[in-house]
């Protein structure tokens, strides 16, 4: 998979010695020569002859993947057939294009994978078997694609075996968080690659690779600007902006969504109010919609952060968050556009336990939404935390739709510096246990739609993308990407296989490579948590950027300190969720409340979260609560070290430049990683007043040290 | 030069089929195969053996171009010899180190060549003679490896020719005007490539490239950030940072500078004051460069803008220019440090035509800086407008070392969207003739040092440079960099002939496409000033971005709008400047004003720049002002249009994703010309109250809709 490069002779004076080595550019679709001589002749057999039973823009778009597939594969390019009974070789197609040549019943299979499936196999044709891959719409036939091109790459390919299969989850959703300045609020792989300056009248050729990308890992759709919405978007200038790039997507099978600010009526339309009952906003929003539909004929619709954060809502006006869904799902319906709603509502003027404030919100309003509303719901009821349990709104509400919400780009967990596989958290969450509505019920069976027959599923991921070479900052993070996509296509995936198809398509099919980075993906959620948030702890990071520890932060409104969450004392630390407490763990189902009020009984990694517990509590171990946090930092820090080893095992098997940029940030999360243990343990030590066990490293530096750190310019804020 | 892509196919869906074509990072290092046989084995046989007579990191990055170059010209790596003696084909090393193989006279004339001078042919070691490239200095050896390495990749190269260089300019210096948030002031081409978070951690390969690109066209300074300074770049965290670039641009003969904030001892030293002569703010400065020399031992000093535009100044404190730039010239001076302390002042609360502020400030201070301090000084009075007359300090002051800001971002000239080869323009101020303070002396003779013995001598440029992946955001303002370090090197080089030589490099050497980008690339400058600002017309851009058309742009101070500078009314145009106006063309020698008293005898590119002319003027082609300045604004649109049919032809020849690239931008810039005509003549008729010539294309659109248009997110601002 690798190339040799002369440029891996190491100068002393240079981290690398250039500069034209692989960049990471191209992500998972780094396709190479095909050195098994079986495999290339097959493959070459198929190439020399295609037909497509159709002419569409979708297949433009896979004709252009198969030449470039083809080009570094055998260094020729294919040959499109025009005629299919000339001596066409490969066939493709939808169902209804290839009927005359299937039979019923194969008709009815593939049928049965919905309008997003695909089959590929051998297929009779004038008494004769070739290779096909067929899709219920031309969609289809470009997921089968990029699946054959990836059985290439991996080796897997057989054209004697039949393969189908079929997203598990209708929409499968980047929310970019992108202003119109280019800035990107929580960005950490340097800035929006919109370039709407330029819009409409410059198409960037990296938004054809961005659809190419999305599409190999059956992305479907995004939501282009920050759920911090700027108005502007719906203005005229930008709708034609948002069109070019609607164009350029649209062959991909990738729809546009884009933010509604609720005060829009306002702020670009001269009105005195956004009330969503008012009669001039709903006209206002209307008007605004079928414009948009006038350029974005499949305009997917709009997704909406309300009464949050300062952002306006339908509050402002007596209404709830109903009422102001409704109203603009009213707009979109004629077109059948979607209107999604976001949960991650909390306020400043709330008392409550910010945990309880969503579910607070929303359960009651279950079933009076719209049928085209999707309520997005973040996987935790705080904020994207390294760990969180997952939202008790999964369990909830089900006469609503509802969705998920991740967050691929790692505000909190490291940003563009540590090398973080969240596919393990999020593949925690998908497994999840809610008991409700049935007792089955996870999380993921909820979101598929199985429990409550929802059939507008939903599951959205906050890009990680931006303007650097590698699309992602730092290149494991492009397997966040990667893995977001396999989830939302199937959220009964494992983290696990889909670490091994990552770093086959990425690095290499070596064994060793395989296997080495795998560990490293596998190790590092949970090496993360250690060093930043074990057992339970959470929303403890610098203010306002999040970058590094803040435990110490106060100031401000209570819900942005970091003791609100931590609630060290004296006594002990943790946060009292029971019935004793907050009261929050009593959102969830009776047979979670069951497992987890027992501070003895809940899995210590959400201990405290639900329990504010002694510092000589003891765990299953026997070690004391305090003995096991530092225990936890400190092998946070070990796991980094024996991350960077197994990386440097690799060097003579990966591209020199991908070798010294990971090797690099290694070195900055190792830094980093001593950070967070020294400042967390200092200061939680001057709470618990106890010795370090003796057998970890004794954290280092001083406390006011750490506490005096600044990071004006810290990115993605 | 270019290659064949097989993606050159075009799908009618699809602007650029795709993607991994050739996407500009290379610059003019884009090294290709060589196909005329000779030279090939030629230079195999050179690279086949090659000898350093030193060791140092300099010569390393030698050895990498070599093999960069050697990979690509003829698919192998070259071979270095540890022993000279055994068969080494080709010599590098500095004329010291040559010393025992190269003749007295021979010595002599290499050591008139300067520190960075080169020769390179043949030498003859014992008995046999062999190439060589020797330089006084191994940044000398570096210089002639990259002009060697241009005549192979221009097909020029003949071993037995002799061939020795030297720089006409000491610092040749780019300016960044980065923040440290990432953002670029007047930056078109994406952000800034400094990732001041990740530094010094993580170096990003471009640095290297940077480094490389600017070495490769005798660049060997930079100033990292933004004039409008931010004093935290003077904190011991960000001096961290910057070492980290300045160790990865020694090796290249590139120095560091930093922008110094006046007022950083208040906001960074806890001081209550900046004034210059306060002891503890003496002994501040002193303390902070003594600490960055600790880090960056050649660092090269401080580029200062001070009571210009609201950044703090010594004149808070009643001190003057030179009071304040002596002061920090103190501090650097123990370490060999320069201060380069802009000329760019003028106020609001000045009501001299802000034409006269500068020169009425510096010239009564002549003689009086100290000698390690350089005035930098636009190349106009105003600010990088399209076309301005040379800056009257050029001639004014000749006791003081005098230096010139060229601004390679287009702020003025078309953004990212035009195509304007700067070139012409600065080769218009360096030839121009200020008579003082000799009657031959030219901008050029007096920035080479020639008229006043100066020794320091300064041609800096305003970077073009960011993320994007091409560098410079539009293709063709590549051409602009490498442009600006040609003229830095050699400020009597010709725009022609550096054009002829970029294209070369950067397209092909195939005739055609030689001759037809060249037409292109001289056209484009007079082609912007005619639509842009024709017959001395100048700063009529939008407010603030400076995006297109703004003639009517009014309000707030009085020299940031647009009348001030067009003066246009009913009975005419232009800003009288001369002694019946506000006296300014007087800041020049006799001969100019003789030249350019009269409007009659004015070159017409600068009337309206010191005239007030009748609407009914006559010009040298009989056509009065009225009609002269429509038919330049339409022949500016046509220019552009002929540039794109001129584009156009050359499709089979440029790299699919180029040529795409090009095309568009064209595209852009034909909309953004016929804009620019149809404001300005439409504001301009509102004046002259006559019709347009019938023989132009009319202007099309409502004057009320293009003051309309808003452009809330214009980048660079």
């Amino acid at each position: 998979m690798f190339k040799a490069y002369f440029l891996s002779l190491a100068l002393s004076l240079f981290i690398t010695l250039s500069s034209f080595a692989n960049d990471g550019y191209k992500l998972w679709m780094d396709y190479q020569k095909i050195e098994n001589l079986e495999l290339k002749t097959e493959v070459s057999d198929l190439l020399s002859n295609i037909y497509f039973f159709g002419k569409n823009p979708t297949y433009e778009a896979i004709k252009n993947e198969l030449k470039l597939a083809s080009d570094s594969w055998i260094g020729r390019s294919p040959k499109f057939s025009q005629e299919r009974l000339t001596s066409a070789k490969f066939y493709l197609g939808t169902r209804e294009e290839f009927s005359q040549v299937l039979s019923l019943t194969q008709q009815a299979e593939i049928k049965a994978l919905g309008e997003d499936g695909y089959w590929m196999g051998p297929v009779e044709i004038e008494g004769k078997t070739y290779f096909s891959i067929i899709g219920n719409k031309p969609v289809g036939v470009l997921y089968g694609t990029y699946k054959w091109i990836k059985t290439i790459q991996t080796n897997t390919f057989s054209k004697d075996t039949e393969f189908s299969d079929s997203p598990k989850i209708k929409l499968r959703m980047l929310n970019h968080w992108d202003n119109l300045d280019r800035t990107v609020e929580r960005g950490y792989a340097g800035f929006s690659i919109w370039d709407w300056h330029r819009l409409p009248g410059y198409i960037d050729p990296r938004y054809i690779d961005y659809a190419r990308a999305n599409a190999s890992i059956g992305i479907n759709a995004v939501s282009l600007t920050n759920v911090n919405a700027n108005a502007l978007i719906l203005t005229t200038d930008f709708m034609k902006k948002a069109k070019a790039l609607a164009d350029v997507f649209r062959p991909y099978g990738i729809k546009v969504f884009l933010t509604a600010r609720f005060s829009a009526p306002m702020q670009i339309g001269g009105l005195e109010t956004a009330d969503p009952l008012n009669s001039e906003v709903i006209d206002f929003w209307k008007k605004k919609t079928d414009e948009i539909y006038s350029f974005i004929p499949d305009f997917g619709g709009f997704l909406v952060k309300a009464n949050s954060e300062g952002q306006p809502g339908p509050h402002e006006y007596g209404r709830n968050h109903a009422e102001g869904a409704n109203m603009l799902a009213d707009a979109l319906s004629p077109h059948g556009g979607l209107l999604i709603w976001r949960a991650f509502v909390y306020s400043h003027e709330d008392e409550v336990d910010r945990h309880m404030q969503a579910n607070n919100e929303f359960e009651p309003l279950d079933g009076k939404f719209k049928d085209n509303v999707i309520i997005q719901i973040k996987n935790g009821a705080i904020d994207f935390q390294p760990r969180e349990p997952f939202h008790p709104l999964f369990g909830s509400i089900n006469k609503t739709n509802v969705g998920m919400e991740f967050q691929i780009t790692q505000e909190y967990l490291g940003q563009a510096t540590n090398l973080v596989y969240l596919a393990p958290m999020w593949e925690e969450v998908l497994k999840s246990k809610t008991y409700k509505p049935s007792p089955a019920s996870t999380v993921g069976s909820v979101l598929e739609g199985k429990e409550t027959g929802q059939k507008t599923t939903l599951i959205a991921g906050v890009s990680n993308i931006g303007t650097d070479r590698n699309w992602t900052g730092h290149l494991f993070a492009q397997s966040n990407w990667f893995a977001f996509g396999k989830l939302a296509w199937n959220p009964e995936a494992t983290s696990a296989e889909i670490a091994e198809e990552w770093t086959k398509l990425t690095f290499s099919q070596n064994q060793e490579v395989v296997s080495k980075v795998g560990e490293i993906l596998l190790v590092s959620y949970e090496t993360a948590v250690n060093y930043m948030t074990p057992l339970g702890l959470h929303h403890i990071m610098g203010r306002s950027h999040h970058y590094g520890p803040g435990p110490w932060v106060v100031g401000g409104r209570a819900d942005w300190t970091a003791p609100y969450y931590h609630q060290a004392d004296s006594l002990g630390i943790g946060f009292d969720r029971t019935i004793d407490g907050s009261g929050a763990l009593n959102q969830y189902a009776p047979e979670v409340v069951k497992n987890w009020e027992d501070p003895h009984q809940i899995p210590e990694k959400y201990l405290l979260w639900f329990h504010h517990v002694p510092w000589d509590f003891e765990l299953s171990n026997g070690n004391t609560l305090w003995e096991e946090i530092a225990y936890h930092y400190d092998q946070g820090v070990k796991e980094v070290r024996q991350m960077q080893k197994t990386w440097d095992s690799l060097e003579s098997q990966i591209d020199p430049e991908e070798f010294d940029h990971v090797k690099q940030l290694l070195a900055i999360q190792e830094e980093e990683a001593e950070w967070w243990r020294n400042a967390c343990l200092l200061y939680f030590q001057t709470f618990s007043n106890r010795p370090f066990p003796s057998d970890i490293e004794q954290p280092e530096g001083n406390l006011e040290y750490y506490k005096s750190l600044m990071f004006p310019n810290a990115p993605g804020i």
